[in-house]
């Protein structure tokens, strides 16, 4: 079994029950979740050795957090708790023609707050065949990304092979201090997910790709994912994935989604992409497993990827009927 | 800041959880909705000064229904206490190729036996630029009807502007008696939602566009609109709007919709309507406004519109696509 | 009013609420189901009387399944209560892509275990026009095929009619000895659903036509049905059905389904064709009447049809718009 | 098995959650209830074979009520079907301090409306051992006071043993015209619950005592029994019962109570006193499992008292720890 | 109608359902609470017109906080809308010899960083009668502290009666600084609840009971009026109130309570204190009405009391049985 | 950190919503539970490092089990997979005279059929310091008591302490067979839970004492330590705890607790002994923390004491009031 370890912030999500608009809501569903985390449960659930790190209050709230991963599998030993509060991030379903809303409360966590010394990377990444970080991360603040930094470091020297999600938040950073950040940080990663672009308008897929082949001459990286996601309602997306690697583009099959839960699909994405490289996969596997992870989570309430290889590797090779198991 | 004034019957609703049909159903979802009342809610929602006027009884019950108001901003100040019943109606949401049930128990309601002395008209009007009432409003008996009368002659004494929606609902009423009860009040009214016919076979939506530019001839309309909705099944319906006015017809986008909760989306498209129409939009917007308001009302559970006027005009100006809002 | 009898096995259904894993649940909604209860309870909701006939434990959850069956007018007169324990299946709904599951512990349950002597079938079938099982019945066990074949020979002795529904399950016994002994339980029976075909590749569907008619001639059969379903994914499936008689092949419209449990569907189909053939359906008929009874049954959470004739007819008459009723 | 017929009105009763009150509700449950209903389904539940006969309206909610009483085995074929509503009293639980509060909305109920002519009772008490009803049928307008008549004249006819729970509600009739109406139908019972006493002070229970001799004198009744509650909060209450036969007066034991819904202990009891009656009992063991019963009942949610005989009496007995019984 | 202002922080709470603790709970009901906003409700209920000033964010979240009030008919015009958060506390009920458990998150809240010229009190106490603040809001901060100071100085200004309930909290402030800000302010207060006394062991209640006699010299207070509750466990407390006025010490009578939620009980007799001072009570009277007030809060779920002032002069009028209110 | 390995079956227990019958349940909460795991998550929560032994289903139902215990920090990686079913236990909630109930579908569960040499006693107690079971485990079969005697012999050579809570259960076997077994075993056990004796009637807990004495010297016991429970009701019981060493007899203080869920008090009450003999205690002070643990039980929903030793001390050093920890 394989070790990866992730890094990240972890929130509680806090959610009203079925298509309930904030306005009407009388109660939440609460659930934890976060890019690295999701990550982090994703491959636990698929049969890896996950672990994660972050910074936790030392209160029940804080307690609950570290439980939900311990639930699924997730070794959290390298958890550091102190600080004053998690991160919650309130989440809206939308539906037909009705945009999901999401509205965050993450400031000042327990981790934006960490101090870089608590965390000592020589014994975290012990045994690691694998560090997962996001362009979240190092959006949080001077601290994060110092402890991103050290990461990084002690990931070189272990030879600890690493990915990079970057994963854009315009409500964190701005552009021009996403792209300073990440292309200080994209030298440490040998695999990232989606192409070195923050804000502006979407361009077409294709000018993704061809910036994809860039960044694998200009940071040396052995791989870059990404996925494309039509919305035609809330309700209805197709998805799939692209891998660019030095030996070109690929791409999974395309799949047309009714939506559960949409967050955290391209964590999921993300996972079984790491997962199908872990296990040896071709290039074509690969994206293909991570692209059908991607898509089962969107049929999962809640952040989490929790789903077995198995049931993965069977959509990939195209059973996505649905039929009953029994 | 414009004030709107509606008048109407105000019920809980009755609602077994999800695809619960009744007869399995251990509880029910409480909620109030009434035509009116949903109009005036969704004025409010959408920034107006909405005040709704009824009947309801003095008990905790209607106490409720006053609240429900009340949390969504509606003034509430001319509802009169009284009465020993708030009216009921049981609903049951269709799935696929069931239809949805609505079973009325509004007999006797604090409404329907309101004294026609209870409600001082040219105190309730102060102030107000809008008056707007539905078809089921008169139908509800002659006490209503007397009150809709004395309501109308003060709208037309003050200079406040008339809207109705002719709303039939045949178990309330003969087509025969409500053909010759609206076309008594439509001479006080400026702004119509249906084509004035009751009953019978639904002819192709081009009769009705033609009745509609009848009616403004005969009534001296000022603008009548209509939606028009296609259900495939239960849980999609297409859904536009039509607008004609001394000008001429105009159309609004079509929608695919995903159903969450069919009821109230007319009355949506009607207080959409009146809002467009006092923010002083053209005929093209105002009939795009109204449909998107319907649109989104599908969207949400409960009779009542809770969106924002961004939220609509977003839906209106083509963002349809049900993307996540970070 | 005409009398069915039904013979099987009655389930505790333990399912996560909505879309909710196994392994993310905290609870399950608690009902009951059986192919052969599911089609006495739609017998029953559709306006016929009813009769199930099993054993059950003396224990409170034994009796709630009792209770379950009586709720919607089963006569449960002839329901034999001992044994230790009620079978239980464990069922995820599946969403998009993502299959649903079924987990069986039904093992050594009250009926698996019941004694032959413990069921007195000229009593049981005293009064009944119909007797109908499945292939699950027999597939339970030795103790559970003599039981069948008394009520067999009861039937065949008292001059009533008599249906099965092979509803192969590999789990519970091999193609080979379901073959062996259905092919000597068929001699009794006027009435058969499926194909007598177990395991493997399915056919194209006209092998299966053809087969059913090599079925009519070999076993004497009045007619064998069987439904088509096309599944897009776990929420979309297209469902027909056809019949087969002496007289030849007739089919149903057929229907594009939003799946709300797609559990019960084909015992529903059964149901509705029992319900047609007492009602003195023609073949035409009786096929659609069969196929809107199993399509509605996709539109309710539960095992158990709970719809009245008048509802089937009006589908099965066209009308799928599933627009209000009020 | 003895048979026993009750006749009288079932409402939905529509109970917020918990301890929530009627104004914080959005939801409520939805179980039903009736002080003769109630007593019916105590009996099916002890072992007795019940029927109630009312009237319902033909729609699903009507048919949830049916259903409701079929669940525990009570014979509904006698129920009439037809009028346009079911009464509804909406229940908010008290607590501590704060008491409880009912909220009746029964006016123009199918029941009340019901025509005389649709039942037939000598076809209803086919077969019946015993006839009971309560003060409440009565009280429900001239209708139901003549229906009432109408069985009581059948009843005694057919030598069936009558009951009457005299439950005085002042919501629906003055205690003048219940003393009035009551007298005239005490010389058709045998065995009366509650002193012949309406509104007013509640004397000391010695003088209800006394007054239960007179009325044994006076209408030639067979036994006058009465329970004694003392509340001292919402939550804790005293509760026995004393019992008046030609032979004197005896007491059950006092149980102290921890309430968890307080309705339909009443009923309970009265159904404890039939079973007890029927099953032969001396009059000590009566009071003892009358009250037995209707302490229970006090322990259950819902108006239902659903136990068995034996646990009846192991409490009769003297068990009251509420330990678990594994 | 008499008019109150209050002015404070109004948080989300969270709560797990019933007596799940925090780390078994997988959501939580949303209620929304705060001392002078359960004040400003409690006083709505019993009949008063209520205002609250507080600043929340503008999102939905802040605006659920606002639908909140209005739903208790509390005026909301004068909330000022903006900054980044609401602040939020979870609760955790407590059980038997188990204690309740609050964690707040309540720092860098809209309140708390609210901008003093954004509150233009001689507006906001426009036609105010009363206005009242607690000691949570100065330990909020310097901003809360000016914002107070300035409605002090404004209430005096335009000689409305000032109430202040001292609730130290210990967590948001030291015992100095919470006596040196206190006693800065106490002299713009006319009636105080609490001690002046803040941390360290409690002492004896005749000594508090002396501290009160000494602060009406001292402030030239008007009353001082304090709580007295013992908690055998975290179900049962007994509760009672004492007033001092410069004629002497009164008391309530004691209630012994089962806890339904604790929460906002003092609160609760604050605004039964305000409200029996408004009416014109004498000080017993008024003593009576608070601690009935605030032993009725007990009996309720969540902070806020919703019971008419007829409730609360039953309770105190000696009917604490919570016998059924029919 | 001190290592405790506790082995026995896991059960899933299905309750009914608060004191709603297994006859009125349409849903249950899924909690899992069993004698041995319940000490496991105890310590656990208390600090320990614990793990639990024993065989569970590889399907769904059997992952959320080791789910159920990874949250809560237990060690699972000794849990073999294997068999067909995890037992199942439904649980009925008692309230005031009413009894709670307990049904059992356990056989054959995987546990029951559990192969011996799935367990490797040397790996499973490596680095253990003590290890626990229960007299539930020996009475499961053949299967199981093998294992445990295999596990003890491990415990032996390895020097690892052990001990064992008697808990007969009269459904699993004979009080003659469970004498005979587990006067074979206690030779193995260091500390004891429960007097030996099994079946009949209780005797005054003076005997239970004096036996307890006696099974010191026969078995060469350091402790035996026995809790006494008064049931009033299902909701009150007073509760404490006494422990016998060489030393003489000590008893913990008495607790009057409300009832929230009885199931687990006792595996608390053994966990908190045990948690008290690892962190050094005195006879007194550990009879103190196994008597509070056992009590706070009682508080908690569900079979598991999600309790810190903090708050077990703080109960045992004497505040039982249950006030606000804010």
């Amino acid at each position: 079994m394989k070790r990866i370890v992730t890094l990240g912030e972890l929130m509680l999500r806090l959610m009203p029950s079925g298509y309930t608009r904030f306005v009407q809501a009388d109660g939440y569903g609460a659930t934890f979740g976060g890019a690295e985390a999701n990550v982090a449960v994703a491959l636990s659930s698929l049969g890896m050795d996950a672990a994660f790190v972050t910074r936790l209050p030392e209160h029940e709230i804080g307690q609950a957090a570290v439980n939900a991963l311990r639930r699924y599998g997730v070794d959290t030993s390298g958890i550091v708790r102190g600080g004053q509060r998690i991160g919650v991030y309130y989440a809206e379903k939308g539906a037909s023609q009705r945009p999901g809303k999401v509205i965050y409360d993450r400031e000042a966590s327990a981790f934006a707050t960490a101090p870089r010394e608590a965390f000592d990377w020589d014994r975290l990444l012990e045994g690691a065949d694998w560090f997962h970080f996001s362009g979240i991360t190092p959006a949080l603040g001077d601290l994060p990304l110092a402890i991103c930094r050290d990461a990084l470091e002690a990931a070189r020297r272990r030879g600890v092979t690493v990915s990079c999600d970057l994963n854009f938040r315009s409500k964190l950073w701005s552009p021009a201090r996403a792209l300073e950040v990440m292309e200080s940080l994209l030298p440490y990663v040998d695999y990232c997910k989606d192409a070195l672009r923050f804000g502006g308008e979407i361009p077409p897929f294709e000018e993704d790709l061809a910036l994809a082949g860039e960044m694998i001459s200009r940071f040396g990286l052995r791989g870059v994912a990404m996925t494309r996601r039509v919305s035609r309602t809330a309700n209805d997306h197709t998805w799939s994935g692209a891998l660019c690697t030095g030996g070109g583009v690929c791409f999974s099959r395309e799949y047309e989604m009714h939506i559960v839960d949409r967050i955290g699909g391209g964590d999921a994405f993300m996972a079984g992409w790491i997962y199908a490289l872990l296990d040896g996969a071709s290039p074509e596997e690969a994206i293909g497993f991570a692209a059908a992870a991607g898509c089962l989570d969107h049929s999962l309430e809640g952040d989490f990827l929790l789903v077995s290889a198995d049931e993965v590797r069977a959509l990939a090779a195209g059973d996505g009927s649905g039929r009953v198991v029994r």
